[in-house]
Formats: structure tokens, C-alpha cells, sequence
């Protein structure tokens, strides 16, 4: 697979190319890019590791941690400019849910088919708890206020521009409360280390050179999946809410979903929980109000009012999410417990 | 009291049908109706421990586990006949709550009395939580989706089969890996073994005997309980909500009341525990499903909507039951707590 | 500061009568007033603790619990004598978020710069969670009802009745638990005696006396305060909603607000943590019942249905604050994450 890596990414990249300025219809443009999308994003996080790496442990953790999600970022982006506003708040809430209830699900399966009972450090799922109740509040408040009292948009606009500043000073300062003053009291004792410690494959010249190349693959992948999703909608007859919750968010975190499942097989549950819930947090504190700054250098600008059925969603996932992992352990049960729950979503999401 | 049993089981069975055959007036009817269920679901339970018992340890458990909601089964399965929908759903809510409030209430402060504190499993404390958490988000997401977005009545049977085969799948999962995967993480350490332990009064011929007539007593008293419902709340002005969430439910709950209170009075507070959340959890996971799949071989179908008002109640009866049991401890104060709540459900559900 | 308690107490209660009998315009009016009354709540507060000292611990732990909040009732009281039950519940909101987010969150914040981790009685903890919860729903229950099943005004009226009385039982429960049956469980290993256990500056019959003229004092500055608040809204063109939550809360609660943080800068978090959660639940399940009861001896009586903006701030103030305080620790990232949490709530009651 390893070798194979390179071959597939530049394969995947010139065929996504070839199909989107040949024209060779939306559904192959969109299952070629969609493949594609998961290579350069897989590129742009090895890569982002490794430029993390040479960065120092503090700088390089705020790396990993903000260019974490830049495929994400990336692909919303392009929504954003072509003011496809009700994808993008979709695709932040499949992201969400997916990496709370599929990405936690499945690693906690797959490790609990194979080791009886999972620990990870309480500490860090306590704090994972707080964070994760104060995104879906940062969501709900708005909404609430703005569905209830009948906010006007101008308003509206000044009220998600403020909660975003709030999300992202919650953010800042999570990054400074887990990686310098309480650092030690968070950490596993020893699990997630060989995770972040190996070795990179390239020199720091090589590694800086591929994070920009990834990045601007990422960024024309992006366009060319972005352009087929409106064709694509309209031809399968499924809402812009499915795809952007179902299609886009699994699309955008395959990275994600690979890598926590094979680090709870090697019983490392405290980094798949870390890929799992981390991404979900750094989604909804740091990518949605950063998206909603972003929207002010266009037209259109896009404020934070999810759908009803979406904040349900998320709060949903964020409650069962909460409640299974709070203890610091999982089990093979929490985790089919939270596919199931996905699987109910995504039912729900599909008949809307 | 035991030795009256019999003479009281046949007595209050045959005049029951008496009263319905012989048409006495509703109330008459209902009264002794409610009285013989009480009498009838008592001798069910008793017949499924002693078969429990001959079945060996696992398979006892499951018919356990699968048969003690038996009565509220079968007083749904004939209020589904008649399409009494609302009472059903109402007579669901009422039985959740019931058990998670009046009878965890009632024997946290019956126990709490009499013992400062009472511990029981954590572990079990926990699963239950995050159990009881899918349950609510099992009956809430298509709930909320079908009230905000206008789903069709064809997709919303369609929606409510799914997630009720998604909760029977849950439930089994949860018989697997309670009884068998990890029995012992979630056991009482000595606790709760007597009450299973019990050597039954009857052979296996007998209770197997037994265990089939106490089905069929259970099946027509319900039947002639159901039949005054009608009647009853024309008469007495009350609604149907109140009717099939508190009469209902406390009559075909009543066994589980004094079994949980005794063990509470005898420092068995996990088994106590268990009665009670274990009873909802079956209600919502098994029972309620089992019956839109039920409905589905009558005229009119049933879906797993719930009425906001049956929905805000079992949320709240979940998410402070919860709470309370959650340390794996409970002490009066806590018992007074859940009654408490009770109450003002009660007097609600009585106003609407 | 001590020296010139006196003196000032004296000066701003003087000056506040003057700005009201004569009239010198209702802005300098409130900003007089809303100083009056932080120094005549702190004056009340130093009244009661010095006579709970002298009746005994029993006593006094229920005078220091009951008198604790009796600055927010009188001023409650002169609002609800003016019929203006909108301001009453929404100071009634922000006082417990004040409480919740705001003193809370500063203590924590203010301590965790100080002290690496601060830990206090993890028993308390969880039963103030369960308590917070009775009392959250006890808001939402009513509420939801009649917004949904458009319940008659008399009803309501009754249904608020029912719940204040039920709400006043667990008060009155939580009392004889906390202070008599269950103690020793809930007392911090030493951290709080220090506390309650400093000799009074004043005899027995000194603090009878300055009890009294505190409450005349409170009394007067309350209406004083109340008079002007109508035409500062219209004024500033703040709604209701806003002045209430956030401008009479904060300045009803000033005497909470330093004590709390000055105790956690000692690092006696547990203690902190009591004003701040115990003043909540006092307000929640003992002030607003019983304004419920006062108004009933006025021409409009109030009910206890409050808007759904201000039950979801108090929900999710509730829910934050039991999140974080659960594992019996603070930092200062959780102080943050409630201070912004109190922010956002500011922000969007702001615009409403």
C-alpha cells in the first residue's frame, strides 16, 4: 500500500483533472474526484506531519492541529465562494457527526472485537466533554435566539460574527491549555507518543515542499468535486442536507476514519479518540467560525444558523458521544451503540 | 400474603370476567380488571423466573429479560388492535417513566431510609446511561425530523420501521454482551445473585404449565381492561395521555413496584436498579419497536412518533435518572428527587 | 476597604434617596441606586452570616441558606408589586446563569491562574448536578406543556402553584439532607470551615439589630432601583429581557460575585464553588416558587412559564457548569469556557 501511495495520488490527481475539463459528466467527474480527494487529503496530512515534526513538539502540535482539517477547509471554501451556504453548514455537520459517531464507532469496534476493554486518559475525556458542550452551545444559542425572537439578518450576521470570535478565543485557548500549562495532566501515559514520534520518510526541505504541493492539490480537487455536486444532486434526487452530511463529510475525513481504526487495533484507543473528537472540536470551534469570517470577502455572506434537524443532529451526536466515552474507556457495545445511532441519522437525514 | 396468592389470582381473574361478560358498568369493570392484571402479571413473572431457573443460565436470562415486560406487551398488542395508538404510545411513556421515577424513586427512598448509602455497580451505572441516552435519541431524532421538515406519512412508517430495527438490533447486542461478552464487568459482587438464586417453588412440568396459562390469563384480563378504557375517560373527563401514561402504566407495572422497594429494603440496591432501568430500557428498545412491527400486520399502522410533550417527559425521566445513578450510589434524598419529578410529570400530563 | 464600609454604605444609601425623592433624572437615579444596593446587599449579607453564627450551626446554616438571596427577592418583590413579571423572570434567569457562568467561571479562572488544579468535595458535585437538573426541569416541564398544548391561562396558574410547592418540598429537602442526614458526606475535608467559622464583628444583639435595618435598607434602595428601570429601557433602548438578565442580576448579586472570587484565590475552591452553584439553586428552587406564591396576594398573580430564550440560557448554563464542575476540579481553561459561554448568552440576549 505503502509504495503504491504515490503511484495512486498522481494517478487519481490527473485522472480527477482530465475529467473535469473534458466534460466526461457529472457522476464519473464526481467519483473520480471524490477518489482523488482522498488521496491529496491523505498527502496533505503526512505531509502536515511531517513538516509538524521538524517544527518542534509546540509549533508542530499547532500544525497538526490546525492543518488538521485544512481538506475540510479547503473544500468549504469553494462551497462558500459559489455560496453554496446550506452544503457547507451540511457538510460541517457531517463532518461533526461523522467523526463522533462513525470515525469513534469503528475504531472502538474494531478495538473491541480484539481487547476487552480500551482505556485512554479521564482527564482528556472530561475536557473533550466540556469542549464538545460548548461547540453545540455556540450552535444552539444563536439559532435558538434567532428562531424564537426573530432576529433580522443584519443582526443575525453581527451575532454569528461575535460567537465565532468566542469559538475561536476557546480554541486558541484549548491549544495553549493542552499543549503548555496542562500538557502533562492530559497526555496518555505513553500510548500516543510512537503515534507522533516516528520517524518522517523526508527531509525538511521535502517536507515543506510537499505540504504547499498538497495543499494546492487539495484546493483544485476541491473545485472539481465542488462543480459535480450540483448535477449530482439533481440527478439522484438526494437533498443538498444528505449530501453534504453523508457524501462530502465521508469524503473529506476518509484520512481520519483509516487512521483511528488501525490505531485502536494496535490497542492505541487514547490517539484514536484524540483523531476522533479532536477533529469534531477543531470542526466546530475552529473551521465553522472561520468559515463565517471567510464568507465576509464575498457577496453572499454566510452566518452560523444551522438547520433544526442539524443541530439535532450534532447535539445528538455530541450527548451519546459524551456519555460513552467520559468514563475513559470503550468497548466493542459503545462502539456498534454509536454506528447505530449514525446509521439512524443517516436514515433520517435521507428522507428529509 | 403468599399462601392467599392462588385463592386471590383465581378470584380476582373469574370475577373480572364475570364483570365484563355480564356487562357491570365500566368502572366496575375497570377497577376489577386493574386489580386482577396486578394479580395475573404477578403469576407471569413468577412462572418466567421458575423457567428462567430450569433454562439454565443464559437462555434464563434471556427469557427473563424478554418476558418481563410480557403483560405490557400484550395490553398494547390488543390497544393496537382496537388502533388505540395514542394509548399505546402514552401507556410507552408511561411505563418508562414510571420505572425510571416512581419505581427507582420509590426504592432509592424506601432503601435510603433505612441504609445511608447504597452502592451497586458502576460499570452497569454507566452502560445503562449511555443505553438509556440511545433510547431518547432513537425516539427524538425521527420525531423531530418529521415535525420540521414534513416528512410524508409513507416515509415516516418507513423511517419509524428502520429505527425500530435499528433499536431491536441495539437491544440484542446488549443481551450479548450483558450476559455473555462482559457478564462479569457488569455484575454485582455478590449482590444481586440470591435473588436469581432462589430455588423456585415448582417443578419444571409445572412452571413450563404455568408459564403458558399466566400468558393466556394476561391475554384476556387485558382485553377486558382495554375494553373499559373507552368508557372510563368519557366519564371521568380525563385524557387519554393521562390514562395510558399513568393508570395504564402503573397498573401494568405494578409487580415490578413492590419486587424492586423489597430488594431496596433489603440493601439490594444494584438489583433494585436493575428492575428499574432494565424494565425502561426493554420498554424502549424492544417493546416499543416490536410494536410497529406488530402493527404492521393490522389495518391501520403504527409509527414511533411520539407527541413533544411524551418525548420532553422521557427525556427528562432519562436524563435525571441518569444523573442520579450515574456514581453507581443513591441515598433518600435522591429517591425523594426522582418522585419528586414524577410528580410534577404527573400533574402536567394532567392539565394537558 | 473594611473601614470604609460604613461610611460608604451610608453615603450611597443617602445619596439614592435623594437622587429619587428629588428627582435628578432617571439615569443618575439607577447608576446611584445600582451602587446603593451593592452596598446594602453586602451589609445584609454580613448581617446574616453574623447571625447565623450566634443560632447555632443548624439555624445558621439555614438562615445563611434562606437569606442568602433576600436582596434578589425584595427587589423581586417591588417588581412583581408592579406587575412587571417579565423583568422578575428575567432577572430570575440571570441571576442563576450570573451565578452559574459568570461567578463560577471568574473563580475558577482567577484560582486556576494561581493554583495548578483546584479540587473540592466530588459528592457535592454530584448531588448539585442532580439538584440543578430538578430545577431545570422543573422550568422546562411547565413551559413545554403550555407552549404545546395551549393550556388555559387558569390552569397554568395551577400548574405553576403545584410545581412551585414541589419545588420548595426539595429545597426543603436538600436542607435537612445537606445540613442534618447526610453531612459528613458533603462537607469539604477543612477547606470550608474556615469560612463560616470566623468570629463576627458584632454581638448578638448588634446583629439582630443591623439584620433588620439591612432588610429595611434593602427594601428601600430595591424600590428605588425598580422605579427607574422603566424609563432607562425606553431610554436606552435595551429590551427588558436584556435589563433584567444582565443588569439587575449583576448588580443583585455583586456581594456573590467578589466573595466567590476572593475564596478561590485563597484555594478554597469548594467553597466558591457553594456560593456560586448553592445561590443558583437558591434562586431556582426556592426564590422563584416562591414569588410564584407572593403574587398571588396581588390583582395580577405571575406564573412560573419563562420565555424559551431564557429557559434555554438556564439549560445550558446548567449543563456547562455540571459538566465541568462533575469531576469535583476546575482550571482556568473551564473558567474561560464559562466566561464565554456567559458571554454568547450576553451577546444574543442583547439582540433579542
Amino acid at each position: 500500500m505503502k509504495k503504491l501511495f504515490f503511484p495512486l495520488l498522481i494517478a487519481t490527481f490527473i485522472l480527477s483533472g482530465l475529467s473535469h475539463y473534458m466534460h466526461w459528466g457529472p457522476i464519473t467527474e464526481f467519483v473520480i474526484s471524490a477518489i482523488a480527494i482522498v488521496f491529496v487529503a491523505g498527502f496533505l496530512g503526512k505531509a502536515t506531519e511531517a513538516v509538524a515534526h521538524y517544527a518542534g513538539q509546540r509549533l508542530g502540535g499547532f500544525l497538526n492541529a490546525t492543518f488538521g482539517n485544512a481538506a475540510e477547509l479547503i473544500i468549504a471554501f469553494f462551497l462558500i465562494k459559489e455560496g453554496m451556504f446550506d452544503i457547507v453548514k451540511a457538510s460541517l455537520t457531517g463532518s461533526i457527526i461523522g467523526n463522533l459517531l462513525l470515525v469513534l464507532g469503528a475504531s472502538a469496534l474494531a478495538g473491541g472485537l480484539k481487547f476487552k476493554e480500551q482505556k485512554f486518559n479521564i482527564h482528556l475525556a472530561g475536557q473533550n466533554a466540556s469542549l464538545m458542550l460548548l461547540a453545540v452551545i455556540a450552535l444552539f444559542i444563536p439559532a435558538i435566539f434567532v428562531k424564537t425572537e426573530h432576529i433580522p439578518e443584519k443582526d443575525t450576521l453581527m451575532l454569528s460574527l461575535i460567537v465565532s470570535g468566542a469559538l475561536i478565543l476557546a480554541y486558541v485557548g484549548w491549544l495553549i491549555y493542552s499543549m503548555i500549562t496542562h500538557k502533562d495532566m492530559l497526555e496518555d501515559q505513553e500510548e500516543t507518543q510512537p503515534a507522533h514520534g516516528e520517524e518522517p520518510a523526508w527531509s525538511k526541505g521535502k517536507a515543506i515542499l510537499y505540504l504547499v504541493l498538497a495543499t494546492v492539490m487539495v484546493g483544485f480537487v476541491s473545485e472539481w468535486l465542488v462543480h459535480t455536486l450540483d448535477t449530482f444532486t439533481t440527478k439522484f434526487g438526494l437533498s443538498e442536507l444528505f449530501i453534504g452530511a453523508f457524501v462530502v463529510a465521508i469524503v473529506g475525513n476518509a484520512a481520519e476514519h483509516s487512521a483511528a481504526i488501525m490505531l485502536a487495533r494496535k490497542n492505541k484507543m487514547g490517539a484514536a479518540v484524540e483523531i476522533a473528537v479532536g477533529s469534531s472540536l477543531q470542526i466546530a470551534l475552529f473551521v465553522a467560525p472561520v468559515l463565517v469570517f471567510v464568507s465576509m470577502f464575498f457577496k453572499d455572506h454566510m452566518n452560523l444558523i444551522f438547520t433544526t434537524v442539524e443541530l439535532a443532529a450534532i447535539g445528538v451526536a455530541a450527548l451519546i458521544a459524551t456519555s460513552i466515552s467520559r468514563d475513559g474507556s470503550t468497548t466493542w457495545y459503545e462502539g456498534k451503540l454509536l454506528l447505530i445511532v449514525y446509521a439512524i441519522l443517516g436514515v433520517a437525514f435521507f428522507f428529509v
